[in-house]
């Protein structure tokens, strides 16, 4: 499920100035406490804990193997994070730095809901860490690692008390393997980011009509016939749950059933609808493709099928999707016609919940408990189900009121190119669920981001979820008061860095693309197009295929600018506070504007600096209309300062002429599937221009 | 050895301005064939050759599955380059884009001298490669991949004819994998990178006073206690030969003695003429610790030793060290004393040499041919030995005359900082070899390039051999007359940005480490701090133990300034060049004026804009002396400009001053063991603006 529907655009902007509550701690005031997602409680001590190379973790009370593979992880971080040179064959002995002390085991499979929480206790002289079970020790490990903090004086972490815990159980982020296959290797440095964060479900999206990619030994056809070779094979289906459970994270793997299954027909057209033949999709949409619900050749099919997968992901949980059918094969097929005036089935609707209700049973069969998208949700379904909801708040609070528990993907599609601000302001508790009763809100697990794969591949796909995921974690771990937005984008920024260090290339892959893009260069050229690159962003929601020359498909490269630009400027975010300033200032603030002018400079000039890349390089080239409009639209912004600063002020229709053109140059951004988040700043500087009272006096 | 000798410095500029020779292509008019190191003939065609989604690969002639591995290489090779998305499974059928025809097998164990040569033919309809074994197959790949490059209309080959074979026999790369342990995917994304510049012989320095690294079943306490537990694996070491073999690269092993062997001790005290205890040595420099070259013991451990590693590593040459002993523990040993008065040894090179030719014995007795330092080349000495010549060209030359074969290691030591032009101009053959006859001059099989590990680890190793490395490697390959600078900097620039895609790490560990050092930061602050990396250069030879405020040692973090910078700055180049242009132009290209004058802006603010930084981070504040002193000297240089600009000279004495000044600043940088490439741009700017003569016209 994909397409987003309206409620996720319903933000909700009066929450940004909202205190943080109950967390103890102010963030603009501890600087250094770059701890994402906060914690429920912080109280700071005095002085510091120095981390050097004597640093030793032990581990007391309930042992197992699990934590002294975390502690090796731990402490090969503090040797990335700071260079620092441990050697670990005189790590048996000497003063314990950090002692982690867990009560007892967790359940040997992981579980929905099990205890997370944790203290963590740092002096000058040592830390401790308490946990009832491993889960919550491996929470607070990571807490310890975002604590260290280079100081004037060395590594070190501050003296403080923390006492920690989740607001919500379900913390996920869901991966779409089946448009592009993602290589195990960024699975598993993404499940490291996930750890990092405190997210503990991995929701694999493993079938699409685009791929089907995991190894079938009882129906091998689904993956040599459905995956062009790229699947992942049984072995390293296990390795991933291992290696989750190792990070405390659960693998939902998900089966999308009955739509959303062309690839499945590949090596299998007897399950489908239709008559074939049947071969990948190639191209992105909803397509009409379905399983035959009436034939009972197709439960028997998935009946098998679901034993070998349920052995293989170990999980409680098992994702049957469900979303987006169109029915158009079912409408088509007399046979199912016929079984549908025969059972008294009056629609498709009815039809593929007659389905959903059998494939239902298989998985309760096997012990496991159903989840699925929205569309799963009929009249008379067990209340076991859990609701993934892509359409809203709305629909997620309407089946809590029904009983059913759900959680909230809506507002969390990562792949959309939304703000980080605009992913935190979602909350699953948000909007009608906030009028729920207490134990109705029990049933809200919590949420999942979602990367959706059309335009993501292993190259992109890290820029696409990191580290804007980080703010949805935070959503879903910190408490309900978590909204300082300034705090939330420093600590983000911060835990981009950090990220890096597990090997996610969320930042180094864009200068990999950019590289591809111009050939060779010299050094100007290649900064002119490295600060186009970092200023504009793709375009927001499914506008791509809109504004796409050709209908791109699985086969497409991924290698132009809009491949390598991030999905939030960090560059245009601090461009925009700066105009704010600016025009809060009453235009007065003279260094402002300076910064200001240095930056609209830069971007007027990247036009005529990137010309000889474009003549030479037909990547550069294809993005030459929005390199151009954003020099253009510089240009404008700079005449509006220009007039602020000399007193003289525009014309009011003469300011409408400039805001028609910056909006005419955005639609020319477009054409290469491009936007200029730098806009809003340039039409608030032109209207500032053609309007005295805005630059009159502070406000 | 690692100590360099005088005779590397004798550099031969008139070489630069020599024409290309024997080579057909004119690099400047072909500045899209980057191909490094040069081919011996191209001949252009016309037209070019689309690669894209349907490019195909077929071997022809002899098939061994080493090539088709290596078909599968290249275009996983041609996808990162490009982006384009290539399906291997529709891969069995359609129109073949590149044809590559062998002969015949190669040898089961690369030897050295084997046919390396290949011709490739290019037109708009395909391509065609030919050799004579897959050696030169493989090196013909390389050729192919290096010519994909970006076009106005997509990505192509250009129509063109090559012949190519190699210069020398013997294009090496030595790896100290003692002083800091080199983990395993390193050292395999190195092989990638020498096979793109296609070096064949990677020379593994195993054994050190500071690491045993190797494996050993017969004698375990060589790694177990020598190695801080950082070794390969037998399996691993067996890895990574078929790895090098699979790229056409022979592996030699180095395991040193009878010195830099404390590390041996730690296990095996017995071997050692010293009393002992023996640990693994920390710091660096030459020790006392030496083996017994008089107990038959040692004999009988050596031969154990190396019948084992003769087995595991299948190369034709198996080094045996021989360098640097001071002899303390022999002259303090009576045992030794006696032995040497018995058997008439009169000195400790005497002693030496006969280790050395026991030690020979051993290698030979296993069908090995030795190969050892210059200290191994001593009167008597079999000519089987191949001696490897860290002193220089003469030794070189005079072993030859002797009769004996030999490599090059003088000027070619990476880890010195030297820059690439400096190493380019180093040729085996050149000083005293270019008087040698026909016939000697084939006992000089070649060279080899040298990272010693001293401030070498994981993290930065890639930045300290690439890309002059390639330059090294062209040297090696390329005709003698290659020697125009200006297309082997373009060119490798262009390669460093190809080796990226291998996964070398040479530019991206940059970013890491200033971000480590910052902690955390604003854009401006970062840029501060990039600038300041970017335009500083590590010490150059062996002043950085001088200069070091303690003796590092091998637990020092590297994670200074002085590890995060570039050996060969490519700012402080084009600033130089700059610079020079200004100068020849007598002082009158205000355009040029205006580009030299932006570069000195943007250090003459360095030192302020890295101050908050500074006050935060114990990083940023040591490098603060090299920060201030690239400021204070840029604001020198920007003094100097603005006089010739305004026509205002300086008195003699004034510009003594100054320089004098500029000298003071280098000494400073020096403290945090930087160097300022551009004082000698600097020097030039206040030279031209103390005298009057260099200003007046265009030379």
């Amino acid at each position: 499920m994909n397409w987003v529907g309206t409620a996720a655009r319903r933000i909700l902007p009066e929450l940004f100035v909202l205190a943080a509550g109950a967390c103890m701690l102010n963030a603009q005031s501890n600087a250094s406490l770059n701890i994402m997602p906060l914690p429920a409680k912080v109280a700071l001590g005095d002085g510091s804990l120095k981390i050097d190379a004597s640093f030793r973790i032990a581990f007391t009370g309930y042992r197992e193997a699990r934590l002294d593979r975390a502690g090796v992880r731990l402490e090969r971080q503090i040797q990335r994070q700071t260079g620092i040179v441990m050697l670990r064959a005189s790590k048996s002995a000497g003063v314990v730095t950090l002692e982690a002390n867990t009560e007892h085991e967790s359940k040997a499979i992981q579980e929905l809901g099990e205890d997370e929480s944790y203290s963590l206790d740092v002096t000058p002289t040592g830390a401790k860490l308490h946990a009832g079970n491993p889960l919550g020790t491996l929470r607070g490990l990571q807490t310890f690692l975002q604590l260290i903090a280079i100081t004037p004086e060395g590594f070190s972490v501050p003296a403080l008390h923390i006492e920690d815990r989740p607001r919500f159980p379900w913390r996920g982020l869901m991966i779409d393997s089946g448009r592009h296959f993602i290589p195990l290797d960024v699975v598993k440095r993404n499940l490291d980011g996930m750890e990092a964060v405190k997210m503990n479900v991995f929701h694999w999206h493993l079938s699409e009509n685009q791929g089907f990619r995991a190894e079938s030994r009882k129906f091998p056809k689904l993956h040599e016939q459905g995956s062009d070779g790229l699947f992942y094979t049984q072995e390293e289906i296990r390795d991933v749950v291992e290696y989750a459970r190792d990070r405390g994270i659960r693998v939902v793997p998900e089966f999308d059933m009955p739509g959303h299954s062309t690839a499945w027909f590949a090596g299998y057209p007897e399950l489908a609808s239709g008559s074939g033949p049947y071969v990948i999709e190639r191209q992105w949409g909803v397509f009409d493709p379905a399983m035959d619900p009436t034939d009972e050749k197709t439960y028997k099919f998935l009946n098998e099928f679901i034993t070998e997968m349920a052995r293989l992901f170990t999980d409680q949980f098992f994702h049957i999707g469900g979303d987006e059918v169109n029915g158009k094969e079912w409408d088509a097929n007399p046979k199912i016609q016929a079984f549908m005036k025969s059972h008294r089935i009056k629609n498709n609707a009815e039809l593929q919940a007659y389905f959903s209700g059998r494939v239902q049973d298989l998985v309760t069969k096997h012990k496991k408990t159903p989840i699925g998208w929205d569309e799963v949700l009929v009249p008379g379904v067990p209340k076991t189900i859990v609701i993934q909801s892509w359409r809203g708040v709305d629909s997620l609070a309407a089946a809590a009121k029904d009983g059913y528990r759900g959680i909230l993907s809506n507002g969390y599609y990562l792949d959309l190119g939304w703000s980080a601000v605009r992913h935190y302001a979602m909350d699953p508790l948000g909007g009608p669920a906030a009028a729920l009763s207490p134990e109705q809100k029990r049933l809200i697990l919590g949420g999942e981001s979602c990367i959706w794969s059309e335009y993501v591949n292993a190259e992109n796909i890290d820029s696409r979820i990191w580290p804007r995921n980080a703010a949805i974690a935070e959503r879903l771990w910190s408490s309900e008061g978590t909204n300082d937005v300034a705090s939330m984008y420093a600590r983000m920024e911060t835990e981009a860095t950090r990220l890096e260090w597990l090997g996610l290339t969320h930042r180094s892959f864009q200068r990999a693309t950019l590289q591809r893009m111009a050939g060779s260069w010299t050094p100007a050229e290649f900064d002119a197009l490295r600060a186009l690159a970092q200023s504009l962003e793709h375009e927001k929601d499914y506008s791509r295929e809109a504004s796409a020359v050709s209908p791109p498909t699985s086969l497409t490269p991924l290698n132009r600018l809009v491949d390598a630009v991030y999905p939030e400027s960090v560059v245009s975010r601090s461009f925009s506070l700066l105009v704010d300033q600016f025009v809060a200032s009453g235009c007065k603030d003279a260094a402002v504007a300076a910064q200001i002018r240095l930056e609209l400079e830069v971007w007027a000039s990247i036009e005529d600096r990137l010309q000889p890349l474009a003549e030479r390089s037909h990547l550069v080239k294809e993005a030459a209309p929005a390199s151009a409009a954003l020099s253009q639209a510089a240009k404008i912004a700079m005449d509006a300062l220009d007039g602020i600063q000399k007193g003289a002020l525009l014309a009011a229709d003469q300011g409408k002429i400039r805001l028609d053109s910056l909006n005419a140059l955005e639609q020319q951004a477009h054409k290469s599937q491009l936007t200029i988040p730098e806009l809003p700043a340039f039409q608030k500087l032109v209207e500032a221009a053609s309007n005295s009272s805005v630059c009159t006096a502070p406000k």
